[in-house]
């Protein structure tokens, strides 16, 4: 006998935006295969289940990813109701389809639940949309993050030549990107809203531009941290000035909603 | 005093695939304003409030929109729990701006709750990664829908730089959005999922091309539906050759997963 596979979306965080189909799974669950990233709040939900972190922050092997897969194989062969917790949405920068081909060569049966992205709650927590009636009408969602040798991926121009978008797991080479963008003809003024740590307790924002991107120290960014750019990032609120941000003297503006 | 006005996503449509957030505060509601698309179920979750339906389905004027506005402020003079609930995430292409922008004027308190927005509903019916590591590392989520009048972006040429992407509100005019993104350099062989109504139970996916997607018939579709688009979307599942979805002779494959 079989189980069936969930590939579940844990959202940004915030353990309440969970979805419900997601919290009804969970509670069901014999055994969840969580990455690091999913708060000890949401695995609580998991009642009866084995809980098993698989997952790094940063730098997954595809070794380790092949010891996944073969771990959610073996287990819907003992277990009922498998469930494979992804941060934010698992069909966007999460790996998800290499589960899904693993899963299908072998006949396991799988679900997909979708989930918040990072993208979204990000906007919330600025306050402002990523799209904007008639001026932003498309939306990037990119990463730098590339498979190892495999790139086939000219990301930087296409999210160019995007009204706005969202930049996933990039605040490491955040100088490296504000200048490639610069480069494809982003304006120098350009807002970008630096979000940590979306929807979750230790949440900042950073309002600042494209130009100052280029000098911020990505080593004051612990959590996750995603960057939204457009012309519609702009502060809205107080600005503050604050060096810390910034590894030269120069300073990066920032804000924190009202 | 002032009440809080706290603009919702109800996400895709599926009522279990609401956040646990947006349940809350649909018990806890005195008054829901909705779009037309948000399903019963979920409504229902507003045992005490007042529901008031807003939206409509396409061509939304201005003026309903100030409408909105004007009916929302009103609404925090008078109850503390008001919820404006629309469809997928409000940040995105929801003209959410045009609400907050109204409260925030006024000095209405107000909160954002994200939702599931279609594209990720979208690829999870068809099981295939909005994202696919190394190759697909930035995806477009664009509109044709523009404002009265105001159209500054240029989003088929954005579209056409990523390496994938979802199109919101398209279908009306998919033939001519086939047409211009093959001119902008998509191979004609590019593959497209038409997803109607993901999550929800007439959920409908066809697969078929770039080049079929011209001759596709969009009174076919009633429902809200999403154009996936992308090397990645071609179908995995049977092909079954269905007619009745062109507009002339020359047929566009589809097919069901098995």
């Amino acid at each position: 006998m079989t189980g069936t596979v969930y590939l579940v979306g844990a959202g940004p965080g915030a353990p309440d935006l969970l979805t419900l189909r997601a919290a009804r799974l969970l509670a069901a669950a014999d055994i969840v295969f969580h990455d690091a990233l999913v708060p000890r709040e949401v695995l609580a939900l998991a009642m009866r289940a084995v809980r098993v972190s698989v997952g790094k922050r940063c730098g997954r092997h595809n070794t380790a990813q092949r010891f996944i897969n073969k771990r959610l194989i073996d287990a819907a062969r003992r277990y009922a109701v498998v469930v494979r917790l992804k941060g934010g949405d698992p069909l966007l920068f999460g790996r998800a389809q290499e589960e899904i081909a693993a899963l299908e060569a072998v006949g396991v049966a799988y679900e997909i639940v979708p989930g918040i992205t990072a993208a979204m709650a990000a906007a919330a927590a600025v306050g402002t949309s990523l799209s904007q009636r008639g001026t932003v009408r498309s939306v990037a969602l990119a990463t730098p993050r590339a498979g190892e040798g495999e790139d086939a991926s000219d990301w930087i121009k296409a999210f160019s030549a995007a009204d706005a978008g969202a930049i996933y797991m990039g605040i490491g080479e955040a100088p490296s990107i504000a200048e490639q963008l610069i480069g494809h003809g982003k304006p120098p003024s350009l807002p970008v809203a630096v979000v940590e740590n979306a929807s979750l307790a230790g949440e900042r924002i950073v309002h600042t531009t494209l130009a100052s991107l280029r000098l911020l120290d990505a080593r004051k960014f612990t959590g996750p941290t995603l960057l939204l750019i457009g012309p519609q990032f702009g502060a809205r609120g107080v600005r503050i000035a604050d060096d810390e941000l910034t590894s030269s003297r120069r300073s990066a503006a920032s804000s924190k909603r009202a």
